[in-house]
């Protein structure tokens, strides 16, 4: 048989397949959702753990997304909510609006996982979306979670107490920057007491700010072209740009070859607002 | 019911809600502007307090806005002064144009608010607008204002007053310069004491300059890629020039990693302006 | 309906169609298939020996991909692997999926040939594909296989044996990680016996990953603008983020002058997961 | 039949026709060319003060300009003619033919005018057109004449001397090459005599190619992201070749940290050949 | 008059004249092409003197070109080949295939003419090709070449015996690589007698590869944004690699700031090959 023919005709038989597949689907949907609300990863202990992969994939929208009427954008934000739902046992998805303030883009996703494969497949349903089909991406960072390496207990009991005492106390947070870091080979190259003293310094210019910013490290040397991605929230800025002259105040900071290249600033959405405000 | 029928019947019924509020809302505006203008920003207070936001952002016409006729575009420039009207309470919109001489651009925003979100409610509006639609975003800078941190009264009174003294007495400034400015990890370690001498040295060089050059400083550490935006306003380029040079010519200047790139220099459109010659 | 929602129902019933279709459809292949296989090269052999051209291209679907159908989409990749048996006997293409994790791009091509313009040859008519009308190439990296030049059995027996023992003991590997590398001056005019002991530190620092990673190292001075493309494949990308920052951590790294920019990240796709797995 | 081996001859016809038909549209500008004819600046004078700006723009053709006609193309190209004879009160624009040799651009202009405001505005009409709207910019370079500040009469007579005495000897240059130029803070901050012993040294590497190379400065600091703008004519490109690589060749050559990038290289095209060129 | 309806009447005219024009002309073609036949430069004369000018110019398809069918392709790449010969007194055209090996680049050209002026004629009539239409302008790369300037009978006449012996006896080079070289102000710095040192060891390095590898020198200072075009063809990548690698060893390597940025690696097409195999 000719190949375009049996194209031709293997189109048909999937083309008519997936009707009568997806229309018997949709019973099930809710029986399937129950599972997933049974294995649904825990969001504060996903959010602290070590050994957890954190994916940022930043979007922009297409142009065309703009020609779209305001109903049909938030159904397909809908639809992309629905998807998110559908992967709460295996990635923990949370989406920021950069638009207007984070350079080019307009909206990033942060996502959480223990295997980096489950990531991937969510995003590559997400990109099957109608949402997913309008936006261009713009960049991705990979990191994982460890355990502290420098400030722990045993080697610094008072610094490490005042970190474990120093807790948030601002207002929910309302923006959420996120600044990767690439540190020279001078820096990975200094002994592991030599980058400690160091790294007090840092901790020490950090402690006055946990009050109203919160912070979270991933490592990434090999995963993307960063060491690690740092990511905070607050609603204090001005609190935030003080923190981070006095981060680039430290000696720490001779050392960074990468830092930001794009920062991206974005205000978090809680997952009451993302439909809304995503679609606008 | 199939989600795509009801995306269809969601569609059909928000877009008739959605003629029909705003036919409704269009008649109110002059009753919400009076409230606005009374909750106004006070321009001369919001352009010299420390604690304001300031966002530039950079726009370049997509090639199909040439195709659409004048009257069309004006009239689509008008919407734009509408919605910076409607947002007059919270912030403060300036428009540049820079067709022609600011690189790839054709025009940017300078916008102040005391919180940042407001800053992004707007520009998402403005995003949804016929010229939203029609400009690619080239680049966002983010800073804050601050109280003068060197060049205080206690610390250096006489060039304090020569600085308090010397006045803008140039014609209305025609051009506006953007230059943001990222300082190295040598800078940020000296003492604040070798800051301060290198400071010095900075507003000597420009007092002569004050007579014809208008200037303002934006903190951006951690909000964008530079640490400062620097804005000035002049009528004078050739003065402008000279300043610059003479900038370039103290030992500050062996600390900038980043100066320009791009600097943006543009006309100043006052608002009597801006429909005629955005639309042109 | 939402069809992810019914992804993994719909996915398993498609898996079965394709293979069905697919045996339909190689009937009139056969003959010129056998002929092929009689050729093809050993994979194994390829994978080992000096003198093999290796060449890794970077895709990226043109957004008038997603528009296409699902059927449509898995019968163009179909083609795409009929392709790469076609030319079995020249070349060895392997395929991977970067989609969601390797910056812009969606999936990558590792292709093999002891001839470079056998490689071309493949790659146009893969351009002359459906799918080669739907992608972008972001990127190309070029290499050679050679021998082992710093640790031989003769110079260096015991580090040489460590070598030759540790074997991968790993599951079968289920990312890819691709990581050009370029040196400076100052590497290469170091004397032979100096790279040697920076390359002897880099071998001890690897040792202990090697059960867990797999690598494969290609030449690329003077055939692309990197000197080396390093190629890994693990389960374990933390093993991997650990291996990555021991090499950060020794004097070599003082020579890099690139090091990823970029590393592309992506999962393999074996021969049976292709044409499922890419065209979704 | 092939157009293009037609080209001598029917070159040789349009350009007779075009004569033709753009003497008669012109009639009825000829009272509006009077008064700009009275207003016109002089060339000369503009082309050899101080304080006058000079704006280099470059320019790529849209893929759409292809598809034209010839004849719609140099009717285009007509109107542009007509827009430069109307605005030659306040601009001065020269044309500049780069296809081919200036690496993604097609052509470029170099607008003098005493007055940046007015660039703008002719520039803004320049985009209305309907070869504006068949270009997109890629590049825009902004300076200012100025008295010599190094080699005056006063303080190096002999080399004065020279320089007013080395007059250009060439055919009527064909090419012309513009070389944006920006100097290290180290340079800025030698004393005016140090840079004045290193700009003697310049001058004197230049001397013996003035016979064969026009030259002409502009500068830029603070108007765009270089300090100079460097503008050669010649006919003579090997001689500029080496004229450059005698530059080279000089200390000054150590506080580069910009000279070129781009380096854009084009042939002159004088108002006669304008259109005919420019269309083709 | 009025203007627009001039512009009707203008593009009414030219293009019946054109008609007529180009339906006269193709009658005298073979006359001319005799013309030209006499006339055409002599290739091995033009690849050996000095004074010549070669432009490098690489270009990506437009998406739109593979949705042609391929007999159209093969026309349209006939009328390129016919250009060519129509020019081939005053340019001599090389053409290179690297689509799949080259980075983004499809092909590119490699064009020597005694006069930079006649390269840019033909490169605009190229662009008026329909293949012209179908590409985009990736690079341009702009040299000369002159007489050996180091290593000469009279000043090192045993390295330039070796070099006037060592002549190439490999098979027909299949592949050519494109190598942009910039030297740093402290190379173009040295006396003339440290760097002929450093050339010595340049041209020692090389010798041995003089049997398997051709290569060929353009001075380019000034005319773009490198010092050097180094060009090479080679059937043995092997080799080349080694080649390479060897002149990263030696001194001259320290004073590189641009080698390659891109390196450009091509196949070879030879005339009668590239209709058929640029067209697929």
């Amino acid at each position: 048989m000719n190949q375009f023919l049996a194209g031709g005709i293997l189109r048909n038989l999937l083309a008519g397949m997936v009707a009568v597949v997806m229309a018997v689907v949709m019973v099930p949907v809710t029986a399937q959702d129950q599972k997933a609300e049974a294995l649904k990863m825990d969001r504060s202990k996903i959010l602290s753990q070590p050994g957890v992969f954190g994916v940022f994939t930043t979007y922009k929208w297409l142009p065309e997304w703009y020609e779209l009427p305001l109903s049909e954008r938030m159904d397909y934000v809908s639809r992309v909510m629905e998807l998110i739902k559908k992967h709460e046992d295996s990635v923990l998805v949370d989406v920021y609006l950069t638009a207007g303030l984070g350079g080019r883009s307009d909206f990033f996703f942060r996502i959480h996982s223990l295997e980096l494969a489950k990531v991937q497949t969510f995003l590559r349903e997400f990109r099957q979306t109608a949402i997913g089909k309008h936006v261009e991406v713009l960049d991705t960072l990979i990191g994982v979670t460890k355990p502290l390496n420098y400030i722990t207990k045993e080697r610094l009991p008072e610094l490490y107490a005042g970190l474990a005492s120093a807790t948030y106390t601002g207002d929910v947070p309302r923006y959420a920057i996120v600044i990767p870091v690439k540190k020279s080979a001078e820096w990975w190259n200094l002994s592991f007491d030599q980058r400690l003293v160091e790294m007090k310094a840092h901790t020490l210019s950090t402690l006055g700010y946990m009050g109203s910013i919160k912070r979270k490290l991933y490592h990434s040397t090999g995963l993307d072209d960063a060491d690690f991605i740092t990511y905070f929230e607050t609603s204090d800025l001005i609190a935030f740009n003080n923190l981070l002259t006095s981060l680039a105040s430290i000696p720490e900071n001779r050392y960074h070859v990468r830092w930001g290249d794009p920062i991206t600033l974005g205000t978090i959405l809680g997952p009451e607002k993302v439909v809304r405000v995503l679609a606008e």
